[in-house]
């Protein structure tokens, strides 16, 4: 299903726990119900769906879509727009006055609620809601937060607004097949079946302590390995642009769950070929400090051929008639000799097909993957001590100019 | 105009040469009025611009075109589409399918013309416009390339298409400042005469070995200073998500004028504060191998105000009445404070305003700091040898496919 491919032999490593991570793919058949439902109503009503939420409450979301979805957009179906996730004013005016002649449903993600960015976000859009749709607003605006505590879950209910869960003990860079993710990709029309379904088939296939076939430990294995060697950086990289906010969802994913006690390596991304024209002489011949893992698809469905040029004034006929998908594929293996010459490794993740279904499988293997890893660098995959720091000295500095204003 | 600041005396550094770069911002008055005329005929006759180029040959455009227009696109004024910067089949066969119902110019932008993924993307695009505008087609295609020499020089001379000029001692990644990328930036409705002015006095301010004025060469050392003491990556970091393809361009600046002969900082870039919710506990409590360089413009023109809650449901009453822009530079202080307790050196770049005079003095900046980075490190600025590796592979494998196809 998923081909994992990097040239050491894994059983001369040290076995960790392999953890049993079920409840990560475990939405329950109501609430995968009530999500297809309200997505549903979505379509039927909405052309614009505006998704508040910052980290891992909506980048697992944007990178299902983004990955799915078409690269230009056409007037038809639901256009979902990311908001809360940075406080620019000029981002947030300008989003108000883009939403003018669009009909809008807003879906808040937040576990708590407190989060500076999404909270803020929200209040103005809130307003923005109120003052436009009158009490209809309150139909419009869907709130995915924790079950039973925190503040959105008393704004929800003080407004009544509709309620979708992300369970207490999901954090949010694991929340992707929780409500937080499912409902945004349903309403931008991909089937959350087929994604789901990939993913429990990926906790089922990585469920086992078997170096041999378990790909998840395998990868988890090889880059601890490369870690131990000195290597600072891995670069994941993809041939397909629509994979971009995937990376940014697997970035999240891996440096906010190794990334403390000074440890761990720094995740950082390329498309190719795109950025082989713009990082590619350093991953060939600069400092080597990284490694690389490739993420190719083996079949994609949209394709275009070369065609045949009269003259063939740019001296391309040889390639008349190919498929640009088979010449991009043609150029990953270019990759992997020329980096592999470089002293560059290269690992490989090959999946059959960009559809929902493998989408899901793949990104569970990362999940999977980086527990596993966090357990072999003795960190815990499961909190973010650091991120408070900067929120800390923010709050402190906000609440400090109000009271120089006031006085 | 720009403040550049660093905790560290730069006396205590060897000087290296200040190169002379004035002829990177030595557009023509003709050349300028030629642009500028064309983009105003762009601007009457069409609604998409698509520019078809790779590295230096869109980064640049790119770049400025997103950190000057607005987030979300209406209808109104030309939007500039990028292709052949990838190799992806689906995106190219989309693309065509999107075109269908605009107003289409095309720019293509290669210094030789034989770079494969622009030559493919414009022979595919080559043939659709031909095939839908018939003899019209050639007035609708502009190239810049080379004055002199060149398949793309030839296939223009051929088919009669309107040539701009990337002058022989220019290479792409410094190439922003002449059509390559005034074009598509007149295009899409920027002043490139205030763009370029700004250029022009960052030229002029820049041009001098005295450390304790010259902000490019402070940038230069500090970073040769941190790199010399072991670390690896500089984190570019920017708190307004328009500049996200500024880092992008600054990437290919750095990445491929210092990753050579095994040397050099990997660049890399966050956007804040989004990233601080996925790459924030890294950059806290991860690895101690990075530094930052915050971009940060004192004025940014829209802005969106927090306003009062009745209730005060989400506590954030206290906010009521502030801006988002100042609670982002707010935001911004508190990122400094955080990540230097975390152990980060931390350096800032100032500019007054965010737009075109002072993107151009920005970029002009680090097109020069870069050359005295590259100078202190003691390679070559501007080649890129390691390029080639990928190509000569990847052409290698195309060619042996074509035999065995025919055999």
């Amino acid at each position: 299903m998923l081909k994992f491919d990097y040239p050491k032999n894994p059983e001369q490593f040290n076995m960790v726990e392999v953890p049993d991570m079920k409840h990560y793919v475990d939405c329950s058949m109501d609430e995968l119900f009530a999500i297809q439902q309200v997505a549903e109503e979505i379509r039927e009503n909405a052309n614009v769906l505006l998704v508040i939420g910052v980290g891992g409450s909506f980048l697992g979301a944007r990178a299902v879509i983004d990955a799915l979805t078409p690269y230009f957009r056409t007037n038809n179906g639901v256009e979902v727009i990311y908001a809360g996730n940075n406080m620019s004013g000029a981002y947030l005016k300008q989003l108000i006055t883009y939403l003018e002649n669009k009909s809008v449903y807003v879906n808040v993600v937040s576990k708590s609620g407190s989060t500076m960015e999404p909270a803020l976000a929200f209040r103005i859009v809130k307003e923005y809601m109120e003052n436009r749709y009158g009490t209809e607003a309150s139909n419009r605006i869907l709130v995915t937060t924790d079950a039973h505590k925190g503040i959105l879950k008393q704004m929800a209910e003080q407004c009544g607004y509709r309620q979708f869960v992300i369970p207490t003990e999901v954090g949010g860079r694991y929340s992707v097949f929780t409500a937080a993710g499912l409902l945004p990709i349903a309403a931008s029309g991909i089937d959350i079946q087929a994604f789901l379904d990939g993913a429990k088939n990926a906790e089922s296939d990585f469920d086992n302590v078997d170096i041999q076939s378990n790909a998840a430990y395998q990868y988890a294995l090889a880059r601890f390995d490369l870690y131990s060697r000195g290597y600072s950086l891995e670069l994941l990289a993809s041939f397909e642009p629509r994979l971009r906010k995937l990376h940014e969802w697997w970035k999240q994913l891996f440096g906010e769950s190794e990334g403390k006690e000074h440890k761990g390596l720094y995740p950082t991304t390329v498309t190719f070929s795109t950025d082989l024209h713009a990082i590619g002489q350093f991953i060939q011949e600069g400092s080597r400090i990284l490694f690389e893992t490739l993420i190719h698809f083996d079949e994609i469905e949209e394709d275009i051929e070369v065609p045949f040029m009269l003259n063939d004034l740019d001296g391309l006929n040889y390639l008349a008639g190919r498929s640009m998908n088979e010449i991009n594929a043609t150029s990953k293996d270019g990759v992997v000799l020329a980096h592999e010459e470089g002293g560059v490794p290269v690992m490989k993740i090959c999946i059959p097909k960009l559809d929902a279904y493998h989408v899901g499988y793949l990104m569970f293997f990362f999940m999977k993957a980086c527990v596993i890893s966090a357990n072999l660098l003795e960190v815990n995959p499961f909190d973010q001590p650091g991120v408070e720091a900067y929120k800390k000295k923010m709050l402190e500095l906000l609440k400090e100019n109000v009271v120089n204003i006031h006085e």
